[in-house]
């Protein structure tokens, strides 16, 4: 059985960069060529060319959960749809769900996202820690029985983040007893290629905390959302990365509006030159990744 | 539009007892008189007939829908189903996701959870707060506008708590700059009966937490998990509450396992055999939650 911190290491090779395309269906931001934001068939229709896309152009994808939860039960069978066929694709999926929960409650979540059918299968799952150690456990044995991975919320990128995650504690802030925590679960997950597939969340807003993250989780892939559209350089966000034999390693950066959404894409008279804005602005986000890693 | 926290109340007066019903769909639990645990159909009949017995006896249901969702986007439906099926029996629902994201995400989510169809236009959704007071407000903002309630995680009831919820911080351990949060937030839900909407999940475990924690939150409905089969009693699980006119007050104590799945009802022969034993189970709970809150 194939590991996920193997498959993601070898998917960000034969990419060439660590981009992870968000799968992130915003109302108001669906391109007129494919109908009506409020209408799931566009939905649909919109992130199967997306995935056709990323297929070439992105080490893995990460569904946005909730927003597909607000179109209620067929916006969750649709994302799960979306997850088969990224993966039928090549493409690895990182379901970005945050559930977090304990006991049975936990392990129907763990099911529900990185099971087979009627599970999404997905790869790996986001989830969140505040439940403690316990809390995490059901999803890291499923993980840990079908090669996937689980990415735990450790410092995040919105500026309330410094509520809890920053509340001073015994030997720093809150999350570094997170990343401690993380990091003590690193061997569960551990691939061939010396990472493990129990990823931190770590956001690319905050550089600064993204080394410290990186000295306390030395062996943890790192799921750095809030580049692009939330501001962060491609420099900032592999500020957590270290050198590897080819370039900087260490984990996978997000975006989904820069390039799900590009202004020159909102104009676009027809699905061929949307097509054409869609992946040149995943092209720029793979380049300037690339050349982050490669300086 | 009437306010949830005045809504709750008024469904604790009727019934007599602060008793929240938890929908937990233990796939190993099943009776066998319903069909197959793995069978969701068989489910659907199960919560039917627990609907039915709760209607009279129970303030406020809880389904919990990690369950559900190991059941995938069917799994999910059900879980709606049944909430507008106990609402339109004049249940409440509090929907128990524990969701807890940001921004656009975050609005997602709380549709999802409290707004209208597709929506499972919940009375109440658990939250959790590791994201910081900025996750918080798309759920605060929703409720607000449809008079719903949001509840947070504050001190939970399982051992792994201790991990983060307990870290020293500051003014005490971290769960308690939580607390701090959530007393901050009850202005935005209040009812016209002096609590608020803006609930704290406080276990039953604890009840020196419990106790704190109503220092800390003195506006806040509790709901209170780890009653029954968890091994907290009826005095116990209303350790954080006060007293009011009628008795103690201030939220709802949630059982499960012991009220749906009691010992005398794995055995019964027919469904009015199983009636009459889960039946039993919840007016004992009914019972033993009724006295606590009236010595």
């Amino acid at each position: 059985m194939s590991v996920f911190a193997d498959r993601l290491r070898d998917a960000v090779a034969r990419i060439g960069a660590p981009l992870c395309v968000g799968l992130d269906p915003f109302p108001d931001r669906l391109p007129a060529l494919f109908g009506d934001g409020e209408d799931l068939s566009a939905w649909e229709r919109f992130f199967t060319e997306i995935l056709a896309l990323a297929a070439s152009r992105a080490a893995i994808v990460k569904p946005q959960l909730g927003l597909f939860e607000a179109f209620g039960a067929e916006g969750y069978a649709l994302a799960r749809a979306l997850t088969a066929s990224a993966r039928a694709q090549g493409l690895l999926v990182l379901l970005d769900a945050k559930r977090g929960d304990i006991g049975s409650t936990a392990e129907g979540y763990a099911k529900a996202a990185l099971g087979p059918a009627p599970g999404f299968d997905a790869d790996c799952v986001t989830v969140n820690p505040y439940l403690g150690r316990d809390s995490l456990t059901p999803f890291l044995n499923l993980a840990a029985a079908h090669g996937k991975g689980v990415a735990i919320l450790a410092r995040t990128s919105n500026t309330g983040a410094a509520d809890l995650q920053d509340a001073p504690s015994s030997n720093g802030p809150l999350w570094e007893r997170t990343a401690a925590m993380i990091a003590a679960e690193a061997p569960r997950l551990a691939g061939h290629g010396g990472w493990s597939g129990t990823m931190a969340v770590v956001g690319a807003t905050w550089p600064e905390e993204a080394r410290r993250a990186r000295t306390l989780m030395p062996k943890t892939l790192f799921l750095v959302p809030g580049y692009g559209a939330q501001g962060a350089s491609g420099a900032d966000a592999v500020a957590g990365f270290v050198p590897g034999p080819s370039g900087l390693e260490g984990g996978i950066v997000s975006s989904s509006r820069a390039v799900l959404y590009p202004k020159s894409a909102d104009s676009a008279a027809s699905l061929s030159a949307w097509r054409e804005a869609v992946a040149g602005a995943m092209d720029a986000a793979h380049a300037e990744l690339a050349a982050a890693c490669h300086t």
